[in-house]
Order: C-alpha cells, then sequence, then structure tokens
C-alpha cells in the first residue's frame, strides 16, 4: 500500500504485448480477411447455440490464459462468425471489404479517443467537419451542420429531437407537458427506428402516422397530405415527416419534391432517412432518386451501408445553420467543455451530441475517401446498379423466380416458386400453398424461403434473408452492393436457391 | 449497362488489399503502439487548427491516392493525435492500453457484424450474454438482463427509458402526454447525461432535481428525502433516482444503501450511474464503495473507463426479470427478426436495443477477461487504488500543492499554488488570486491551471483535465487508472506541474 505495488503477472509489458499483437494480427488477417473472402470458403459455419457455447468456452474465469490459447479463441471466434466480408453475403444492408476502411478502423481502435473536444481528438474533430461538409456539399447544402452518431436509428432519433426543439424550444426544459401532442407521419415501409425514435422521445409510437405507399413502397403524397388534415382534426399538431431514401426492404424512394411541398405549406420539419439511399448521391447516373432533397431540413446517411466504411458509419445532416444542434443537444459540462481555453472553443463540438464519450467514426469513411476519391465511391455505386440490373435480368429469364416489385434501386425481392407450385400461380390457394408448402420432413406445412434459408445457413453457401411484408407472404430480399461481387456470384445465388428448394 | 461492368482500378483485389492492411498495420503498431506508449515520447503534438488542416490535408478529393500516400496519411493521423495510451495521458476517466482488448477490437473490426440477430451474430449473442451475466454476479444478481450501449450516456438514457416504461408502461404507446409530470432525482454532481437523458427523452432538464452533495461529493440523503417532498408538493410524480458511484470529477460515491430505502419507500426506479466507479466490483478491498448497489433497479456500467476495454464499452445492468427491456424497446420488425425462424428466436436480443445495427461492444471486453482472469481485472482496480495512495500522499507532501478534498477513488483533485500565493491562503482575496494570477505575458489575469494547461499541451509533455466546480475555482483532476503507470510517472506529474507554473 506504500506504491509498492507491483504489476500482475498478468499485466503485459510492451514488448511482449506488441508482440502479441503482431501475432493475433496474422490470424485475423488470415482467418477474419483471407479466408473469410474468399468464395469457396462458407459464408457462415452454423452451430446450434449449444453446441457453439461449448465449442467458444465462453465462461470467463478467475485466471488469464496463455497466449497461445488466446490465438485459438482468436481464431474460433473468427471461425464461428458469419463472413459479411464474404462475396454470397447478402443478408444486410451492409456486405464486402473495404480495405482502406478498414485500415481506419483498426488505427481508430488503437488510438482510443473520444470524439468531443479539440484537447483529446484534434485531427478528428478537424475531420469531421471536412466529411461533414463534403457530404453536405452533395446534398447542395453549402452550409449547414452535422455529426456521426452511432447507427442510422440514432441519426433518425436526432433528427426528431432537433425538428422537436425548433418547433417547441421549451420541450428541452419543461418536457412534453408544455407542448400540444405532436404528430409524426412517415410511410408504412419505412425503417422502424422512427417507431423506436417516437418512442424514445416520449412522443408515443401511436403519435406515428403511417402514410400508405404505392406498390414499389413509395409513400403516396396525397396520404400524407390526409394523414396531416386528420391527425390536425385530432387535435395533434403535425411536426415532423420523414421521408425514405432507399427503404430498407423494397429499396424505394419517396417523392421528395411533393413531400417538401407538403412539408413547407404545413410548416413542418421535413427530414430524409437516406440511410440506405443516400449513397446515390455519388452517382451522376442515379442521384436523381433523391431530387428535391435540398429542400430537406435533415438527412441520415448510412456509409457503413452501400459505401463499404464500416459499422458504425453514420451520420445525420442538417440544412440549418443557426446552431440548432448545439443549442438542442447542449448541456455546457464545465468538466469536459471549459470556456477558458486556450484555443477556439468552438472546436469542442461534442456538446452537440447527446453522447459524451463518442467514439471516432470519421476516419474510416475518410481514409477510404482518400483512397479511392468521389469518382471511386460514384463507380461503387453504379457498379451496385449494374450488377443489379444483371441479375434482375437472369431472374426474369428464370423459370421459377418472381419478383414482387420491379426494383428501383439495389434490393430485388423476389419469390422462388417450387417445382410443385409452378403454373399454379391462378389457383385460389396458391398464395397459401407458396407460405405453407407441405415438406417432406416436416408434418405441418412451412413457409418456402425459410426452409431455403435453413438449408443455406446450415450449408454456409450463401446468406440472403427474408420476411412478409404487407399482405406478401415471405420473400426474398436480395441485396447487392459490394464491388468485390462478380457476375458468377449472382448466377451462383439463383443457382443455389434453386438447388436448396427444388425438392419443396 | 449490360452487368459487363469493371471493377474500378480503385477496387482492389484481394491480395493487393491484404498486403496493404498488413503494411498499414505495421505503421499502426509503430506509431499508434509503439511510440505512443514510449514515456520518452510526447503524449501530443500540439498544433493550431489551422496548422494543423495543412499538415493533415483533410480535402477530399475527386481522384483516389496511391498507398505510399495512404501510409504516409496514417502516419500523419497517429502523429498528430493524442496518445490516450501514453503514461502520461491522465487527462479522462480512460487511459492506457490493453493489448489483449486491443486485440478484440481488431478482430470486431474486421468481422464488421452487427449484434441484432443470432442469424448474423452467433458468437457474439451469446458471449454478450456470458459477459453481462458475468458483470451481473458482480452486482450481485443473479438473474436480470442487460445490454452493451454506445457509451455511458446512452447507459444512463436506457435506464431512465425503462424505468419510465415500468412506471407508465402507456407513455411508449401514447406519449408523455398520458402521464403525469415526472420528476428525476440526481445529484449536484452527477454527470451531465442526466440532463441530457431527460431533454432527449422529453421530460425536460427543469424536471431533473438536483440534489445536494457533501464536501467530498456525495449525494445527501436527507436533501433527497427533501427534494422528492418538494417535487411531489409541485405535482410531479417521482419516478426515478440516479445514484452515481464514482463522479465525473471528484469520484465521489453515493451512499446507495440510504438512497436505495429512500426509493424503495417512495415506489422508485433506483438506478445506479456506475460508468466510473462500477469495476471496484471487481475488488474484494474496494467493493464496499458500492455496499447496496444489489438492491438498485440497474446499473451503468463503462469497461472502457477503468478496465481497459477501450471505447465504446459500456452496459447497462439490470435486476428485472420480466423482460422490460424487451418490452420497453421492442418493435418487432419482421425484416429481421422473423417469428419463423428455424432457431431459438429469444436469441434475437437486437429489439432490446434502441439501435438497428448495433456495434459489437462484447468481445474487446471478453478476450481481456478470458486473458487476465477476473483476478488479474481485480489487481488492476486494486494497483489504480494503491497509485492514487502513493500519489496522494506525495502530494500532501509537497509545498504549492493542496488536495481539494481527500479522495475516495482514483481521482486526485487538487490545486497547485504558485510561489506568488504560497502562504497567503488567509487573505480575503486569496481565491480571487488562484483564479486571475497577473502572469507576465497577459495583461489580463488568467487562472492558474489554464495557463498550466496550455504549457503541458504545447510542450507535450502530460496531460491532465482541470476544472472549476460549485464555487471551488479551478483545480487539476488527476485520473489514475492504467495499470502500466510507474511512480515516476507519477512523481513526473507533481514535477512537471511544479516545473510548469513555477513563474506564475
Ligand atoms: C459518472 C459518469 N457517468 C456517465 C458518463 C458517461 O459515459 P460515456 O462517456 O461513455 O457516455 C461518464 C463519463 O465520463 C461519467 O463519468
Ligand atoms: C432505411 C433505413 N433507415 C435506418 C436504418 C437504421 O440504420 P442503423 O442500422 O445504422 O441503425 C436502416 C437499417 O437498415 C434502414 O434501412
Amino acid at each position: 500500500l506504500n506504491g509498492h505495488y507491483q504489476c500482475a503477472e498478468t499485466e503485459l509489458n510492451s514488448t511482449e504485448g506488441e508482440l502479441f499483437l503482431s501475432e493475433a494480427f496474422k490470424v485475423i488477417l488470415e482467418e477474419a480477411v483471407h479466408k473469410a473472402t474468399d468464395v469457396k470458403e462458407k459464408v457462415c459455419e452454423w452451430k446450434d447455440p449449444d453446441q457453439l457455447r461449448d465449442v467458444l468456452d465462453l465462461e470467463l474465469r478467475d485466471h488469464g490464459e496463455t497466449h497461445q490459447q488466446l490465438l485459438q479463441r482468436v481464431r474460433d471466434v473468427a471461425k464461428h462468425s458469419v463472413k459479411t466480408n464474404h462475396p454470397r453475403f447478402f443478408n444486410q444492408l451492409f456486405a464486402g471489404v473495404d480495405y482502406h476502411a478498414l485500415t481506419g478502423r483498426l488505427l481508430t481502435e488503437t488510438l482510443n479517443t473520444s470524439q468531443y473536444t479539440y484537447e483529446v481528438a484534434p485531427a478528428f474533430v478537424l475531420m469531421e467537419d471536412v466529411v461533414l461538409r463534403k457530404l453536405r456539399s452533395l446534398v447542395g447544402w453549402a452550409e449547414g451542420d452535422g455529426i456521426f452518431c452511432p447507427g442510422g436509428s440514432m441519426s433518425n432519433m436526432y433528427a426528431m429531437n432537433v425538428a422537436r426543439y425548433w418547433a417547441f424550444p421549451q420541450a428541452k426544459t419543461q418536457g412534453l407537458w408544455s407542448v400540444p401532442r405532436l404528430a409524426v407521419f412517415t410511410s408504412q415501409e419505412s425503417h422502424y427506428s422512427m417507431k423506436k425514435s417516437a418512442a424514445f422521445l416520449g412522443i408515443g409510437t401511436e403519435n406515428v402516422y403511417h402514410v400508405k405507399v404505392d406498390e414499389s413502397g413509395g409513400m403516396i403524397p396525397e396520404d400524407l397530405e390526409a394523414k396531416i388534415v386528420h391527425a390536425k382534426s385530432q387535435g395533434a399538431v403535425p411536426f415532423f415527416v420523414n421521408a425514405t431514401a432507399g427503404s430498407t426492404v423494397q429499396g424505394a424512394f419517396d417523392p421528395l419534391d411533393r413531400i417538401a411541398d407538403i412539408s413547407e405549406s404545413n410548416g413542418m420539419w421535413m427530414h430524409v432517412d437516406a440511410a440506405w439511399g443516400g449513397s446515390v448521391l455519388f452517382s451522376k447516373k442515379h442521384k436523381h432518386l433523391v431530387a428535391g432533397i435540398e429542400r430537406a431540413n435533415s438527412m441520415t446517411w448510412n456509409p457503413h451501408k452501400m459505401l463499404m466504411a464500416g459499422l458504425q458509419c453514420s451520420v445525420i445532416l442538417m440544412r440549418d445553420t443557426t446552431d440548432l444542434l448545439m443549442r438542442c443537444h447542449c448541456a455546457n459540462a464545465t468538466y469536459l467543455f471549459q470556456q477558458d481555453k486556450f484555443y477556439d472553443i468552438s472546436l469542442d463540438t461534442g456538446d452537440k451530441s447527446i453522447q459524451c464519450g463518442r467514439k471516432v467514426d470519421c476516419l474510416k469513411l475518410w481514409l477510404m475517401w482518400k483512397a479511392v476519391g468521389s469518382q471511386g465511391l460514384a463507380n461503387r455505386v453504379d457498379m451496385a446498379f449494374a450488377n443489379t440490373r444483371y441479375f434482375v435480368e437472369k431472374l426474369k429469364k428464370r423459370e421459377g423466380f418472381q419478383l414482387v416489385s420491379e426494383p428501383q434501386f439495389v434490393n430485388v425481392c423476389f419469390w422462388y416458386i417450387p417445382p410443385s407450385l409452378r403454373g399454379k400461380e391462378n389457383s385460389a390457394d396458391y398464395k397459401d400453398k407458396l407460405a405453407k408448402v407441405a415438406h417432406k420432413s416436416c408434418e405441418i406445412g412451412i413457409c418456402v424461403a425459410p426452409i431455403i434459408k435453413e438449408r443455406m445457413v446450415k450449408q454456409g453457401s450463401m446468406m440472403v434473408g427474408y420476411q412478409p411484408l404487407d399482405g406478401r407472404v415471405n420473400f426474398f430480399r436480395m441485396v447487392i452492393l459490394s464491388p468485390q461481387l462478380t457476375q458468377s456470384d449472382l448466377d451462383f445465388c439463383l443457382d443455389e436457391i434453386e438447388r436448396l428448394g427444388r425438392d419443396l
């Protein structure tokens, strides 16, 4: 207790530590990069939870382990994780690997700082500013504001909160009791974070009005108008409309210009959830999909999705130039945001956030952007569209596959119709059957898509998601984004679904 | 457009990509680990923002760069970042480097998956469960719930929201208009995330009642009782009390048992913000500081602080066994949380979160824990306390240094009294002078601590924070946590402050 404490044997000195890190990096490179991206390897190595618990020996004990054991653990965790960077991973709205972004991520982790003040994150405070500015310029905003958030759901929440503050600043101090009942508008096919946001912010899920969509999933502006009238008639105050640019399932783009007209004439804040579709802004050819986005007040954009920056990388961008974001969120903690610093304290942007410690999420995007340039990112977007076209054309020509709707984006939603059901599309109980094909090994009927999904995961050959939607029975949602994809990977996808579902 | 798209020249094939990664890793290891932890190197390389912008050439352009240029960028960013893993970084509630945790972080980044379903994160879903369970067992909860959140502020927000749902479930659906005005209680020296939480959740900052603290910063339970009575008399409903275990500035521990009595008798949810102090639970010797914590309903704990797991690593733990967390936050999105999966869907824990994509934050903690064992983590905590004792003893013996209060934890708050002020402690304007020493190079008076801080940062010799608090003028807050610290680093701190402030 007189300070003559010895380092525990388990505390490494830096030489041992660096040696371990280097060895571990080799294992990571081999298992989580090299093999993980090899098309001849599995996308995932399925284990039942009970088996997997055993294999991983997850239990935490009193005593530590040797470096050899730990390296084996790194190998095991990698082996039993899903290879989201594998060319046949089509399961989420992220996939593939960008080696430059990954480098940025490794550097971020190693530097381990927090993005709140210039004092502890000088390079990253300036970098965040440059990246946000550049992203805004793609939207068409010469000025404005923004911040990196831990994911698109959080960015959407930020938007809703800032809009509320803009409409009723007293909500920040006095709470919602000082404000009339608020109404939020978003499409039926918008992301569920709108509901989560309304619940979390104290607005309530029932004050989210779900606007109807057309067949392809885009918001119907006439119904938005009707819903606004309806909400008003119920005594609620419409303050926030969320338009989706690239919906989660169908990849639909809401008609932004029409929605902007309606927002403006109703004095509402217009937010665009472009978490998924925002990256079309890079592409001269495809940015028409978000025409009108510059009229919005804010937008969410996730470079960790289409641009492959790596999780988590999401921004909220704002057109506002009155420091709303700071005014809405600041708490002015004196231990962190001292006012008597020797540098320009407007660089201490952390108080714009609802977080305190905030992970550095800008470096991976910045380094990737430096590496390939805006042009490279544009190519990436164009390539995803072209690959999607290719896949859709192949799919259309193929027996047993049927589009749910014509894709606007890089989500391809389709049913696989097993041989036993083909040609029976017009029979009365066709839809029911598609959902409940009697399968050999099952007494009760199970959906086609879930059976195929189970088989593909257990075999590890590929991963693609499925879901029902608005009366439409389970269909596959293929997401085509990684520039590392080849046509043969896309061909494989169709072949494989057919192979796995042939006997159904 | 027929799919015969070529990869842009900027898209790497895997061989080139892996080569680049390996080279970049060497640079990272050298610049952000080896040099960064070398006591002979600077903690930071200060540049004015304008200079730094030039040096880093942050601008993003149309075209990409060569690998040589990019490696130089990695070097530059590392060079101009603050070395939070340096033994003389005492500026925040995190410091140092744990090589095993860092390995876990590199693997996490490389695997790039999202913690929402067993389907895409099998190993991490199970691992999160084991880690949470083990952390809860240290609290004394054989059962319960919890989740990793992006930082302690978010964990605190989760607690407040879950408490609200527990007290008034209709808030989730109908919003706060269906609920009486709510009141939150927290100490004057609690973390500012309580205010941010109340604002964000729509409760309002004015509905946060700040309870008085004693000299060392601990909540005064009698004042909590008085504030509850006061709030009730104003028509508000007390529903949530936050006790702090390890306050941000002074490191104070609120009296948990007393607060639990008061919470219980008022039917309130008791949360413990142990973001900073929770790690004492590992130590047989020091866990008495949080006696009574098992009576709380929830707690926040940041292993990225004292345990050195790396940012971001924070959990909210709950005693609840009724699935409150899920019920409070779920939105039941069918595209992600399909009900007809082939495995036990209770493993799809993502809907407990307010996020959708959620970074994997458990692996780094798990791997570190595997490496050193609970015993190793306990040693780490004990070592921090012992180092603090050492530092405090030295400080007390030294002329010109004065404790703000006797430390309970590993925060040491003290003034440096420059020679020109010594022995004048009893003069009427002493405090004023301490805050406004006329400095040679300044016309107007500036605080002692800010001047010394500026000098240390510009010289890069060490980093330690300062702040005013509740009428007490700017004092230093030294944070002693890294087991890599030596006594000579602690001696250095005192010498260096003296050297930098001698002429004041
Ligand atoms: C007591 C306390 N609670 C909560 C937090 C917030 O943690 P985070 O920075 O992870 O949001 C801090 C941060 O320093 C803290 O000291
Ligand atoms: C349209 C849309 N918005 C928001 C989100 C949420 O993004 P995150 O997963 O980063 O929270 C998603 C996620 O898929 C999305 O598709």
